[in-house]
């Protein structure tokens, strides 16, 4: 039997918790296999992410749990399904290389419906793996135009998820408008240290010991965007600023695949630029 | 006004949240502040700890809840409060700091009623915290004899928690029978591997890349309690067995720190030799 | 200018870098761009490694070396050049997959002359990047037989280096000494922690709260061979045995990708079964 | 017999390491306990470290040295030994604690003079050791008499290193330019991130999985020093501010006591704002 998820977040009031069971247990008599609360104290804002499986009508459950709870709730209720996800990408290679290979051997919960890239260093290796690769170069273009070529042809495939797996231009505030909270990022750096361009040479040249990269979804404001995952590993005066570089590539790939499987699997609240997360 | 924690696990079956939520929520007006579930999917085991203030008889309260709750059903229902624990120690001082420090300062959330060891050498380290101290020296003694003269000294405190701060004896099954997970050991390895004695020397010997150390219950069998928590570091070709040792202190100290904060904090429990962890 | 890398590690004894960087440096005039030495104070055993530029008469530096260096040195001087290695995989594609990518884009050291496998369920990925597979499978042979006919592929590409990417095959003392300390594999499990078979479902079922891969040369004596690197990651009891293996599984990749990358940039010594590393 | 340590940087040039060790050896016949070298590629920087034992005049072999190498080169040479420290520190025990713990257990490669605080929150702890016990409050006095003050009291103890272990007061360039390099801070942040005040409250606000903190030398520009140590540890959305900031206390004075040890046992070199560590 398919599986469901219900993503509740609003104002916390006594007895969400036994309002939104008793109409899941006790009027639909559904399984519920997990569930998870959270209540920011600040704010006194609740979230709820239930999993559960059998059968019901959804207009109807909708109904039932908007009747019962506060108002300003917002509710999600989603299918435990592959999401249509699109990539974007530039010329560097190991986040869309992880990206594809996890694809490929269906341990990514999503569909990958086409790779574009302002480049076209890597069609060869997209194409390797059958999947759609469109190379809409940003020569002799305005920015508006490029953005409007690439807008254009996401929107061709209608995707529930875009990834920036290094796509290294930056979208404007109209584009991420079309897309709230459904861009992921991969920023090269352990945000919020080192905004802006050159983080691993920025890195190299204070001296630091660590690094790190951070995945975040994509706000008109650059690099501000709610933190959904980050990850650090050591570094030393041996490494040169382009030994950094590479050494942070692996803590990219993992950080953008835990980000996007945290995401694909509903794992993830956006509330006030900041994420909540049912792991 | 005082908080309570309500600990409930059994045999898992549909709408447990609900009905225990139905109590606390309908029938006391209780007003929950955090709560969680999770049920264990091999042997469908369910846990549920909640905290939660309000004014409430324990009888009834407990009785209503047994009423609804499966048969086999295990209760704990306790205030938000300081426990009284006893520490072991023997000669190593980093854990016994560590944790008369974080008492001094009114950060264990815990009265240390008592320190018992087997030397004189920390003595003057505990008396400068205003703690009682007992020196139970084993020599010339059994074993029996001496941990029949430790227990009696423990009983005499009546402690909720043991905590072996780096204690370097090993208890029978008998002193253990009397604190069913609720002695908690700090092991110097990262178990299970280098079980036994001179795990620095096990691993300086089998050339490991990483050490760490382990905070469990205490069982019968030697080193294989309930692992509440665990920690790592990395070591290499330069370290000897002592600086692998040395670098494994301040591991040992932050990872008992730690698991005694959560059983203090009743977020433990013990389940098939495993613990399910709240945090 | 090509640069040079000279290993050399002998009974330690008073003025061995003195020896060394006098016939590099007076004699020849070759100019060292890296410079390491560790001396092993269990058995007073000297290491050195050296990379340096320059032109040279390989056999007469030799001589000269050998002159001044106590009996029992052991020196090896190799170019710094992409290294030839075969690899072995059965089913699990994330570690073969990994090398291939990193191969693919150059950032491997090595040339991949081919894949052997006993299942051909990798003979896609691996032909996508042209590199040959060659599939033996061992089903009704006798594991001598098996061992055999692989040994004679392996040794028709005359590797200098053998990835054991996740083969999972158990191969004899007579096939590993035909490549002493040039075989690497990964195991999946933070050795020397559950050795041997699904290490994953025994951390499962002991209840770790950390787990982790090894990266090792092989020996005769199965999982006990000299370590080259370690990683671990956090887990928890709501990770199942699986979800333990696929989290395990981007340790595996990233620390057989570290180790391989030392092996191949030549700063790994085996002494008594352990490791020494030029980082 | 005593062990030395020299430390030598200087612009690099091509047979350094044999002139160096030409003297120690050839020339005086020391034993060489242990040696490093690392050459910055950016600037052709040039830096050793050579711990060894033996008879010698120190004049003279300076002397030697001098002669041999560059113009500009900067030579220390030093015995292995206690140094003298101070101890800055405002209202937070951690750090305190934590040095005064490794002191009394004589863990600590130095003498600690004093305590020197703006509160006297920590006196009784500090007299617990027998530690003399500055309380120098800065009520009712500008910043320069109170700086002034405390600069007085330090002087008397004539330390050779300082060490702020949390000291919550901003010290002005011209008391940091009595100790140049000298001074070590503990910023409770992952520097550069969060430079300033409240780095925790930051931390929270922005939504980081990850908080640190960084030990570095005291420079003119706050934060801005060269950095010595950093270290990291986890959080997530159920962390309010408060809990952040108990979480990094452990980091903090772990962090701390490792860059101290790296500073008293001479293993840094501070170059161009950076530091070089033989670890």
């Amino acid at each position: 039997m398919e599986s469901n998820i219900l993503l509740i977040n609003c104002p916390d009031e006594s007895g969400l918790v036994f309002k939104v069971t008793g109409i899941l247990y006790k009027k639909y008599n559904l399984n519920i296999i997990r569930n998870g609360e959270f209540v920011e104290r600040n704010f006194n804002h609740f979230f709820m992410r239930t999993e559960f499986s059998g059968t019901f009508d959804k207009e109807e459950l909708l109904k039932d749990l908007y009747e019962v709870l506060p108002e300003g709730v917002e509710i999600k209720l989603t299918g435990k399904r592959k999401k249509d996800i699109v990539l974007l990408a530039t010329k560097e290679h190991h986040c869309l290389s992880d990206l594809l290979i996890r694809h490929a051997f269906n341990e990514l919960n999503a569909n990958i419906l086409c790779v574009i890239s302002n480049y076209d260093v890597l069609e060869d290796l997209t194409r390797k793996f059958d999947v759609p690769f469109h190379f809409i170069s940003h020569e002799g273009m305005s920015r508006e135009v490029h953005e409007a070529a690439v807008l254009n042809t996401v929107q061709q495939y209608n995707p529930e998820v875009i990834v920036l797996a290094k796509y290294m231009r930056i979208l404007s505030g109209d584009f991420v408008s079309h897309f709230t909270n459904r861009i992921i990022n991969i920023h090269h750096s352990f945000l919020p240290a080192f905004i802006g361009a050159n983080p691993y040479a920025q890195a190299y040249e204070r001296g630091v010991k660590i690094i790190g990269a951070t995945a975040h979804f994509v706000n008109i404001e650059l690099d501000q965007g709610p933190i959904i995952a980050q990850s650090v590993i050591p570094v030393d005066h041996t490494h040169s600023s382009r030994e950094m570089a590479q050494a942070g590539r692996d803590v990219e790939k993992n950080v953008l695949a835990k980000s996007l499987k945290l995401v694909l699997n509903e794992q993830v609240f956006v509330y006030r630029n900041k994420t909540v997360l049912f792991e």
